[in-house]
């Protein structure tokens, strides 16, 4: 705040640069709507529960401050008379160097000298740069009053042209033409399978992730499932009849609703992609994100399915209604005594953050297992069985497992290792970015940390010094209950930089409460696949004088 | 075999010095008799379940072998006269510079010569050094044979004075006068209270560790119990009747029985030490052991005394019966949802390795929580009790928890960090010891691996270039059930020592079934008591040319 008003007083000029991480300006907010459509934009606010807490006051008070300090200004470009737009010319404007624009509605904003006063910060706006803002602004509720409408349209400088504002066609021989649209927000590692990521900035903005930037791992297309139509089959024990179960069916059951944090196996596996070339798509921190989800409870099912505990050991099979163009569907399985473990809390959900699943996430219906890798949480689920072995499903036996790095693609026994379950305790800092500029001074260290099996985090230790020197960041987030925190901490520390210091190592490295701890390099925990990087995570600096 | 073959065919010089590693001659056995007097031997052997497995005839065999290799050897000390020697003067017999001596009943040998031709290996004989033979005979059931005896005969020098015979007198005025007998081979860390771990080269020679060897965590004098008038206190909820229950009553309940590994949180302190001192125990890697665990389940006992899982949070409090000068007693407590879960185990066992509990490991009743740290496993168990909060207990509030290495005696807010309950993942090589010279060729690594909370140990890499290149172990020991992984694997690798390398600088590291690993150092895990170490346990030795 202080910032803010001394730019104020200072006219602000272009060349101050508003340095205000969001946890100073307390901008927050989440988004539960799934509909979501970028040619269709909306500016009304998806009323949700998650994001009011108060903050339309301040906002209010930063936005009335902006216009304050913006109304005198002169405003080359709104002088200009109006031009017609492509959407290909708007997006090739996404640097201070070509100019940054964007679009809401069919209108083209440049914001070039507008993007270091957003209050929001200016990385927050570059992510729009060169494409709509609404699908910020619907996150981000706090856009949704006329005095920001306001700002913005002093830096008009046209309009788009009529047949950009339709939506594009559907190329209907690619299997991949019709999988939902989505937030362009998303730092997409694989377009077909679609897998993407929210950028670091955003994803620890608010404890619940807004639902179009929960980061996104497809296997196969996404598969356009009729509700009405369907049917979720559960095999019974041998000699019994199959569940045939519809949507309705689902919701007969008594509704579970728990908080968990779903993290691919192949998070962060760029860093260990540095160390030695591996097989995998390039996930950096952000293959982990938080939802609150809803459902009937696996072990209630499987109960009217006619199943029990047995004494031999046991495996529920699952399998998704995505596949590929031989027919083969994605599937897994997890042990039995998890599944049939009341306090375990396996979902078979059907709401994600309060409204039905969105496309890309498993509607209708998806496994949730609370402190287990994403990959055992089958999405549009078609079948459930319980079998004497894990799932056949490639997923399950010739992927997701962890090895010696030793192993190579030559001497690798994928039966040697047992599929990964629970995840190990993991950690990354989000702010400062990987060669960001900081001032000296103070510099604010903003991250996640989580383990899996419901283990709950207890410390995250923070470094500026590659490691010598560690002090204990605050948490923030819920207290879970004991052996069932299913879901992440952020964490955050305002720290001093040693006067005279150039450059920062900030490393960060969290402690369940089994004080199962993160290992220091990457190097030794390398695997063939890539995936259970989990050494403390690096972050290089340098700090303005 | 080879190799003792190899000796027996080269007349067996004493400048021949056998490197037989245990696990090449198969000679495991273990004890269950915990009555062991070391002042009134006996050479019968204890006849336990867990030993016999078919050595005997090996041991003849190789015994057998022995005695046509010694038949002929001149003995030197058998020509001379019998002498009378005092237990000072033997104890001053330890090394091949003063010579080896040991005794058997009232007999004194100089074994010098023959350290190198034991075929358990020259380490194993030298831990008897300068004191009494049956401690370990009475362990290895190999040496109750004839021809053993014939052996040693051969090395008689003298008897022992017929005072230093007797069993030395109590003192009477020491709180610790009436503490039990100990085994010679433990590596005592602290007398009073008593504090000792097997040798590494014993710790691993067996699943099952000898009771005798077992480590031994005292806090307190150990207290001298009647079993006949000895009462569990089990205060029922508010308003109801406390149970008290006699060692009979207690075994009225099911008798239920686990092979558990118990570690102390302070295991391997002594290389937290190096980094910076810390307060506590020198515990090397020692302070771990297994046994095979009998006794109630403490749910059934719980219930009896109509407890049940409440909705909030809850803690089981048990109370020991050793206590200090002013009454205070040893004290500590695990959450109910873990005592009232059968899963979980919990016991109040009256029987290790199918014997009534010995003195120093609680007899009559202690506390068995598999998979949790040691400090909760109250031995001399004299009461129970169900409150909303932890044990008041010093060693649950002000002890047993970890810190960042930040934190210092003058920072440290004990209540801010969580006891600790599960311990997280460990391993330590055994063999070779720090040290050590091996042979060029090949060298056998050989160690444990565990982790808390019913995790399984799923693999362990072993280096022998200080974390550069690594090779997965093969893990012996039994295989356990899922979520219940309560005991250690013990692993060995047999691995080539590149030619030219003068000096190896081995490390092991393990992986658990939620794959979480060891942190690669110390510092960085560093905390002001020293608990928690498993960082990559190293050992270097040098190769002979």
């Amino acid at each position: 705040m202080l910032l803010l008003q001394k730019a104020m007083v200072l006219g602000l000029r272009p060349v101050c640069r508003l340095r205000l991480t969001p946890s100073r300006l307390c901008i927050r907010a989440c988004c539960t709507d799934d509909s979501f459509q970028p040619q269709h934009p909306s500016l009304v606010s998806s009323g949700n529960n998650y994001s009011a807490r108060g903050w339309g006051l301040l906002g209010t008070l930063l936005g009335f401050g902006a216009v304050l300090a913006y109304h005198d200004r002169s405003c080359k470009a709104a002088q200009k008379s109006p031009r017609i737009y492509t959407r290909e010319e708007v997006s090739s404007h996404r640097t201070p160097e070509t100019g940054i624009w964007v679009t809401l509605g069919c209108e083209v904003f440049d914001v070039t000298e507008f993007v270091d006063l957003h209050p929001g910060g200016p990385s927050k706006l570059m992510l729009a740069a060169g494409g709509p803002l609404e699908p910020f602004w619907a996150l981000y509720a706090v856009h949704s009053q006329s005095h920001v409408r306001e700002i913005l349209a002093q830096y008009k400088i046209g309009e788009l042209s009529p047949e950009d504002k339709a939506p594009p066609t559907l190329e209907t021989s690619d299997p991949y033409a019709d999988d939902p649209p989505r937030h362009p927000a998303l730092q997409v590692n694989s377009q077909r399978p679609f897998n993407a990521e929210p950028p670091p900035e955003l994803l620890t903005e608010s404890y619940i992730t807004p639902t179009p930037l929960f980061f996104t791992r497809n296997h196969l297309p996404v598969p356009n499932v009729d509700p009405d139509t369907y049917r979720l089959h559960v095999a019974g024990p041998p000699g019994t009849k199959s569940l045939s179960l519809s949507l309705d069916d689902l919701c007969q059951f008594p509704k579970h609703e728990i908080t968990v944090t779903l993290q691919c196996a192949g998070n962060r596996r760029s860093e260990m992609n540095q160390v030695k070339t591996v097989k995998g798509l390039e996930w950096r921190t952000g293959a982990i994100s938080t939802a609150r989800w809803a459902g009937a409870r696996l072990c209630d099912v499987l109960a009217q399915a006619g199943h029990h505990l047995c004494e031999t050991e046991a495996h529920v099979c699952f399998e998704g209604l995505d596949s590929d163009s031989t027919g083969s569907v994605y599937g897994a399985s997890i042990p039995l005594t998890r599944a049939m473990d009341p306090e375990a809390e396996v979902l078979l959900a059907y709401e994600m953050n309060g409204e039905p699943l969105p496309r890309d996430h498993g509607f209708p219906v998806r496994v949730v297992v609370p402190g287990v890798v994403g990959a055992r949480h089958v999405k549009w689920l078609g079948k459930i069985s319980v079998e004497s072995e894990e799932s056949c499903s490639h997923w399950q036996r010739r992927d997701y497992k962890g090895f010696s790095p030793s192993v190579d693609w030559d001497t690798v026994d994928f039966d040697s290792a047992p599929s990964i379950q629970e995840l190990p305790v993991q950690s990354a800092i989000t702010e400062p970015r990987d060669g960001e500029m900081v001032e000296s001074g103070e510099v604010t260290v903003k991250g996640y940390a989580w383990s899996g099996g419901g283990r709950a985090v207890i410390r995250v230790d923070v470094s500026l010094d590659g490691g010598l020197t560690w002090q204990a960041a605050e948490l923030d987030g819920e207290e879970q209950c004991p052996r069932k925190a299913w879901a992440w901490r952020l964490w955050q520390l305002q720290v001093p930089i040693p006067p005279g210091q150039k450059e920062l190592d900030i490393v960060c490295k969290a402690v369940d409460d089994s004080y199962n701890v993160q290992p220091d390099t990457v190097a030794p925990i390398w695997n063939l696949r890539g995936v259970l990087s989990n050494a403390w995570h690096h972050v290089h600096v340098c700090v303005t004088p």
